[in-house]
Formats: C-alpha cells, structure tokens, sequence
C-alpha cells in the first residue's frame, strides 16, 4: 500500500514563551520541523510528505527554506482552528487509499524503526498507535475541577506519534462533526467504531513543548 | 510546626540497565542521590532528612560517602519490600508530630520553591501534592490488557514528590495493610479518608528511570 506523511504544525509558541512558533525553533542549527522531516524522509523516502501550518507563518516557513534548504515537505496546506481540522485539511489532499503516518511537528526524535513498524502494524491492523508506560503517578480531577482522585497508573498508558492509520477507514471518520473528545487522531479513529492498535512507542520521542524541552533536545541530539 | 524529610531510595537500576543502583550513578561527578539530598538541604537547613535504602546497598553508600563527603541524611533506615513499607519505616524513626515531605531519590531536581511551597500548604491544608499538566495523550487500557479507550487528558494530572503531610495524619493513615492500590503516599492518605491538597510542580523536577535521562540530567545541570 502507498505510504504517505502529514505533519502537523499547530502551534504558535505561547508555551515557549518565544515570538517564534515553536516548530522553527533552532536545535543545532537547524529548525526543529527541519529535524522531524528529515527522520520521515530517511524512514519511508517513498512517501510523500503534507506539512500542515498555520497560513499566517507560510512567508517564514519559507523564508527558513532559503536559508536552510527545503525542509522535504511536498505538499503544504492551510491548518484550521483545531488539530481535527488540521488534520481533515491534510487528509483532503491524499488519496482514498493507502496508509498515513499523522506527527507532530514539534517530535523531532522518533525512530527510523518506531516509524518502519507504526506503518507495518497499521498495514496489518488497521491502525498503529505509540505508547509507553506512565513514568508519573497520575489523578483524576472532579469536574469542578476543586478535588482529585488517585487512579492506578498501570491502567493508562502514554500515546505518541505517529499515528498511523489505513486511510479508506480514516478518511470516513474524519467526516464526522468535530467534538471536544477528539484529543488526538486516534480517538476520532475509535469515535467511528473502529479499534485501535497500539505498538511500541520510545520515551525519547518526545514532544517539545517548553524552553527546557530545547535544552533536552539538545543534548539529545549530541549523545 | 518541625519538618522532616524522608529520601526514598527503592531501585535497584533494572530500568537503567546498569549495575549500579539508579540512585548512586553520577551526574557531572556526583551521585544522584548526593544532588537531591543538596536540594532539601538548601530548602529546608533544619529539617533532618531519613533516607531509606535497600539494606543491600548499605556498604555501596558508606563507600560513596567517603569518597563525595556526607551525603547530607542524618538518619539511615532499611528500606521493605514495596515503597509502602520503605516509607513507613521511615515515617517509624519521627516523632508524632509536625509536616513530612517524602521524595524519591531519583528526582534530583525539585526547585527550592516548590520544596518550600509544599511545606507551606501542606502547614495549611494538610496535604501538598505538587501536579502538572499531561504532556502527552493518555488511554485507559481494558482489565485484559488486549484493548484500550482513549480518555481526555485534561481531566488527569501528573503528581511528583516531595509529597508533604501532616505526621499527624499521615502516620495513622500508614497504620492501614498494604494494598497494591497505594501507587504513591498521597494514595495511602486519601484511603484513610483524609482530601489531596495539590500544589505547583515543575516539569524539570523529573525521575531519573532510562539511560536517555541521565544524559537529559546532564543537559539540565550545565544550563
């Protein structure tokens, strides 16, 4: 089955406490999204790549593409007010067969294999979704809000991207109207009936989200 | 009201795959375990600090402190079978009275702030668990293990330790038999019938468990 990439690109860096959206934040001199690209290309070279992003950053996405070569993104599209609608415009664009790889712009470290097996367990299942176990005790909130409650951390499990997905199931569910729940791909996935498949995700496929998250992947990449 | 530390050292370095035990590994030239204790040393001067350890590893950290200096605990206690029991025999070496803050002795990096916050709800309220955000999506797995439920990551929070009580309260709450749904000490509080306060973590304020964090401890020492 044809293999194809969407990368989404939502954010806009309030949570960086930087001017600069998160995803062009340089690592070792390079942007960050420049990074992630770069595993997808090297993982899967036949597939081609949808960036996702903001309208209001295309001129710097492209200004960044002078200055340090083209990022490898194939197709850029417009991303929408949530990441469900990000993501339905980035669907939009691919064929109504095949298999998509859904990840975040802002996960520069997955694996060439955590990506080979999240298509190779989609192909045979239907979907693939990264996860590991909790490191942190977690609680549940009321919904006030006010009062928590401790939950067994060994019920839950902490999920990644990609997100891998055969399309003809994806493409239907992604019509569905949008709903608060639909916290990442694949609860819209299940949202439609179908199961989900989890397969083997890496703690060090991390999401960058804050300035000591960039200082981690720093010396990460320097390892 | 006095205070009181106990440094819980359970681990035997398994997930670190590494002969040493987790807690006594260095970074930039000094165990963990020396860096965590420095912190609540710093927070909290008067505060004498119970470290429990597996009795195992006594000898190693005689050792240790005779080539890195005291370590800084004033009371050394034989750790039991689950974290439940290391902390209870902690909690069995302090008086009746006054506030505890229970830490692990992998976390090396809680803030003076959030080591001194802690005491001070927990002098108010009777409890402070410090808490963050979920970074990453959870799923709540099925009691057979073969499926899972997407849930929505804003109604839980992450909790980290120092976990502050009130001895008070807390001791008669570690009266109770051990239950394998005592996943933390804030979980033997509230089974006793007594409400969380949570307080602000920090997400720098991590556990040290895979061999990818220690170089992310490195990173965050030499910023």
């Amino acid at each position: 089955m044809s293999r194809f990439v969407i990368i989404v690109a939502g954010g806009t860096g309030t949570r960086m406490r930087t001017k600069t959206a998160k995803q062009f934040l340089m690592i070792e001199g390079l942007p960050i999204l420049w990074r992630t690209l770069r595993r997808f290309q090297q993982a899967v070279p036949d597939a081609p790549i949808t960036l996702v992003l903001h309208e209001s950053l295309f001129d710097e996405f492209r200004n960044l593409e002078s200055h340090h070569g083209p990022s490898g993104a194939t197709h850029l599209v417009k991303g929408g007010a949530e990441r469900f609608h990000s993501v339905l415009a980035g669907l939009t664009s691919l064929p109504d067969e095949g298999l998509v790889a859904i990840h975040d712009a802002v996960r520069p470290f997955p694996s060439i294999e955590l990506i080979r097996t999240a298509f190779d367990t989609a192909a045979t299942h239907g979907s693939a979704i990264p996860s590991i176990p909790l490191k942190d005790s977690i609680r549940k909130i009321s919904s006030s809000g006010s009062d928590s409650v401790s939950v067994n951390r060994s019920d839950f499990i902490a999920v990644q991207t990609p997100q891998c997905f055969d399309i003809s199931l994806l493409k239907p569910a992604f019509a569905a109207p949008y709903s608060p729940a639909f916290t990442d791909d694949a609860s819209v996935f299940e949202a439609a009936g179908h199961s989900i498949t989890l397969c083997p995700g890496d703690p060090v496929n991390m999401k960058l989200t804050t300035p000591e998250d960039l200082i981690i992947a720093r010396a990460l990449l320097d390892r």
